[in-house]
């Protein structure tokens, strides 16, 4: 991998940065965040300035350049790719580090006296804007926000906004209609005295309409606004996607039922000018409800007296939690996507003995195998297909350079997962297909303590997810070890792979409690530096527990895994494990067999039933 | 208890919130909160202005009078005694209830527009008035702050401030002068390029001084301010207790070593006006650091320009990692703690079955004994000593109207502690003197095993106490069982009980990582209500660990338990108790017996060296 040169890039941001063109007077710093107008975890190509400007590719990642300085923040995940792939015009700044500064702090530390600090508006979280902007100015500078966007007016070739066909989804998909989700939150509305709501998260926006599209990469979502009021729907969205007579039925765009859901369709580019209008209508009561993590340009069309902010929209909550038609949508997928895994790893059985598998091929053949799976729509997630030291990159993504052949002697993670129309999945397996070290096998065995920890855990309802993260690291800390990652994140039903207000992570306090529905992974690893790297990873549901008491009437919770492929045996020294552990692992595996089995014998796949069965025998 | 009569004192509170003396304007509300000007836990008599005006005497609740109304607001462990304590004129305020308003919302419905709410100013932290001060705003109304105390001015027969004798530590229990403590201080003040420090908290005073009072029962403090240049030192304290010579020669009052460390002293209600004369000082660029809970009074005397408010001080976090010679002081005096409990305990099996031990008894025989120890000052906190039902409620006191006799029939929970010169004890012992149910012996032995898990955790350096907080809880949750408190909070040497910045507890995120050398409790507990309480409770050391590995060279950690008590195997249910846990419990008795034992032997106390033996015989 060879770093983007960036030095002219550079240049030009530089020359911009001074150009009275964009501002009444040059900026001394210009912030490059990593997200899209919608705070979108994974961006669309024409969204991706940080990496243009940088060369880094990650997900996560702030770029800031000044006359001088050119510096780039991101977290343990990615230290290595990104030094890998920025040139020397940047220094990488590692966070989690004692001895790296904040941005805040840097910026202060370099910056001229009065300095300006310029951003766009809408690539900034309204909650970063305001953190950003006290530390600036009680350091005596200002943060500015600059509507035209800088590094589009150096990227000469910028793509265009992807604008895909949209997929409606009924209700034996959905479970409820969107007309019923408009009541929910107008009711949740009226609870709170709430007059307005503005919708800026994608998949809130397609959760809300059982809609779906393709407008990013690995996420069903498209690029769409939308602003509720108690008798008003408006979508801001690509006027051309809704020509087609199946969504102009679905939406009920040419005959509504009811008056008050009758959906207004504006261009997607009119939101600010359609909210300035719905806020200067406003009573002097009235109150607008946005997320906190909405864009600070949105956001701040909302006068401050009217805006009600949220860490949590009242439909991240709701898609949050999911109902009965929806598990069964996650089920049926876990299952497809089990299939392609128990086939993907009998063939690798057969096939690394030749010397021909490399990540990449292995990678190709998952999606090869899944794709052959019913409602298959395309990935969740680029697939982590990684052998030896690559495994110690957590967020390793194969390319040509990069690539290693899968071998007898090394161990082998990968990291997948799928979009079904019934479902999302995303498992983790680590497997040796000679014989693992001692080493790796104690290490592996931990984490899969750790995993089991989590996913047998009994807590009482209203628990925070963040509170059993230590659960997951407690056997690795006891010998020393522990992995610089959170434990486990939200996942959607046919829609982001990463989704909030719950997680398993010992970075937040502000995730919601857990509740019976809820869906999050549970992964957690270890990662030894230029040599292996080990995931343990399942998708699972939160659903009621049933201990021998019952304190206060709480009630109790536990998770049920929804992932079932089998946990290599061949990695376990069994003899770490306690009888609960052992209990644990047998029936999971009995599950698989149950479960995968049936369903790989329907669909007459002998090799993979004959790997199941063979990887799915009792540990003693 | 029969409830203070208030109807006249409310008549004369509320004449004196429309006299004019006091300010340009009657106010139509007037909060008194519970601390002092220190923000104490603990409070002198003559800082009891919320008791004195409502009846109510638990350590939290604030009182909010208006013309109509008087409402006090308290948490759970307060409902039953606040209903008790209080007449008719006033409604009880349940906080944690659904149901129940905030202050800032209850305010806001029944004020009359463009209402003013008084409060003192020097018992309002910042933090709280800035919260208070915004709802306030936000609905037309304003916060004042009211300097004359308006509950004084009706309190005819207040206490007197308590300006008792001052005792000078010296290196042998300190580890480090006060000199070398101001050094340290003012290289961290100019790490951050701050000029003054202003130190309000009585407990970081005391330390920085290593001086101790006894103005306020339990903890060894005395009322002082002090404010902290780069050559200057300014004391405020009463200064009729500085005329001892020893005193004078400690602080060097006479004759300072170099200018730098000269103490300047002043009356302590002068450090209003002597901050003000500090900031009228200021050069643009001096910055002053103050802790974001003092007084609203102190901390806006501070131009905002100038103020660095920080959640804890470099004194606060300074104090909390005790050095070589405060960990064996503690040690020390944990080893006196345990000979004074052992005996009591085998004082207590001799005389329970006469009938003739109450809870205030036992308490008392407690006291008595723990005074017949070397450098025995007083008690740490109200001795909690509570049979049966009285266990259930978790800040229980006995009073002679609820005293109950210990029986062979009941569970008794005790948890006290004590003062000694060389530091500060905090245990709780649950015991049972007959045969214990099947069901107190399972709740017993789940809180052993969460006080086990926490104890015996081996963690990365950098870990904040708060991740450790659900090991506690694991063993109940999967019964379906918990506890409603944290499970550890820093404890201080010959200091505060509780102190800060490190704890063990879900409620909060932001503790300060464990180090080692900074002593916190663990006492998980169960309170099954109207029948029995258990909690058992060590203070512990926290200690480098050595595990197998180390990964990434960040160090272990882990804890040794400062307190050596034996935990009663009587209450214990030994099946449900790993391998892992048994060797833990007699390791923890072998420890006992060898350092408890040596002691109770020098002090020729046999009966309890007897006692010791039978209680810390292996388990198997």
């Amino acid at each position: 991998m060879s770093p983007k040169i960036t030095g002219e890039l550079l240049r030009q941001l530089r020359q911009a940065m001074r150009n009275c063109k964009y501002f009444a007077e040059p900026i001394q710093a210009y912030i490059v965040p990593s997200g899209d107008a919608h705070q979108s975890e994974y961006i669309a190509p024409c969204d991706c300035r940080r990496e243009f400007i940088c060369g880094f590719n990650g997900s996560a990642g702030t770029a800031i350049v000044t006359e001088q300085h050119a510096a780039m923040w991101t977290d343990g995940r990615y230290f290595l790719q990104a030094s890998q792939q920025m040139d020397n015009n940047w220094t990488l700044m590692k966070m989690g580090l004692k001895e790296t500064p904040s941005q805040e702090d840097w910026l202060i530390s370099i910056l001229p006296e009065n300095s300006r600090v310029g951003v766009d508006p809408w690539i900034i979280a309204a909650d970063q804007w305001k953190n950003m902007s006290k530390a600036l100015i009680s350091a005596g500078h200002s943060l500015v926000a600059v509507q035209d966007n800088l590094i589009d007016a150096v990227w000469t070739d910028r793509p265009e906004r992807p604008s895909t066909q949209l997929r409606t989804l009924g209700l034996e998909y959905t479970g409820i209609s969107w007309q019923d989700k408009i009541t929910a939150l107008r009711t949740k509305m009226t609870e709170r005295k709430i007059t307005w709501f503005v919708a800026t998260a994608l998949d809130e926006i397609a959760w809300l309409f059982n809609l779906r599209g393709a407008d990013i990469e690995y996420n069903p979502v498209f690029f769409a606004y939308t602003i509720i009021g108690m008798n008003t729907i408006r979508l801001f969205v690509d006027l051309k996607r809704l020509s087609e007579p199946a969504l102009r039925d679905h939406l009920q765009l040419d005959s509504p039922s009811k008056p008050e859901l009758s959906v207004q369709t504006f261009p997607y580019e009119s939101v600010y000018t359609e909210l300035q209008a719905v806020c200067a209508a406003l009573g002097p009561k009235d109150k607008v409800w946005i997320c906190d993590k909405a864009s600070c340009a949105l956001t701040r069309v909302i006068p401050k007296g009217h805006r009600t902010p949220i860490p949590y929209t009242p439909l991240c909550l709701a898609k949050a939690v999911k109902n009965a038609t929806e598990i069964q949508g996650m089920k049926m997928a876990h299952i497809k996507d089990a299939v392609a895994l128990c086939e993907l790893f009998a063939w690798l059985e057969k096939e690394i003995p030749k010397g021909t598998v490399t990540e990449i091929s292995a990678a190709d053949k998952a999606e090869e195998l899944r794709s052959q799976q019913k409602e298959f729509v395309g990935l969740s997630f680029p697939t982590i297909s990684s052998v030896g030291p690559n495994g110690a990159i957590i967020h390793y993504r194969p390319l040509p350079e990069t690539n290693r052949t899968l071998t007898m002697n090394e161990v082998y993670l990968i990291d997948s997962g799928a979009q079904y129309v019934d479902g999302t999945t995303d498992v983790t397996r680590t497997m040796h297909f000679g014989t693992p070290s001692a080493f790796e096998k104690e290490c592996f065995t931990y984490v899969l303590k750790g995993h089991i920890a989590v996913s047998a855990a009994i807590f009482p309802n209203g628990t925070k997810g963040h509170l059993l993260d230590s659960f997951a690291r407690a056997a690795l800390w006891e010998s020393g070890l522990d992995y610089l990652h959170g434990t486990g994140h939200g996942v959607g039903c046919f829609l982001n792979v990463h989704e909030g207000p719950c997680g398993i992570s010992y970075k937040t306090f502000a995730d919601e409690p857990l509740e019976a529905g809820m869906i999050v992974s549970d992964e957690p690893g270890y990662y030894e530096d230029g040599s292996f790297g080990i995931r343990i990873e399942n998708v699972v549901l939160v659903v009621p527990a049933k201990p021998k008491y019952n304190y206060r009437n709480r009630g109790s919770l536990t998770f049920e895994p929804l992932t079932l492929v089998p946990i290599q045996v061949k990695m376990m020294n069994t003899e770490l494990l306690t009888q609960k552990e052992r209990d644990w692992v047998n029936e999971y595996h009995r599950k698989c067999r149950e479960v995968v089995g049936a369903e790989l014998e329907r669909q007459g796949r002998k090799e993979a039933l004959e790997w199941l069965m063979r990887e799915t025998q009792p540990i003693v």
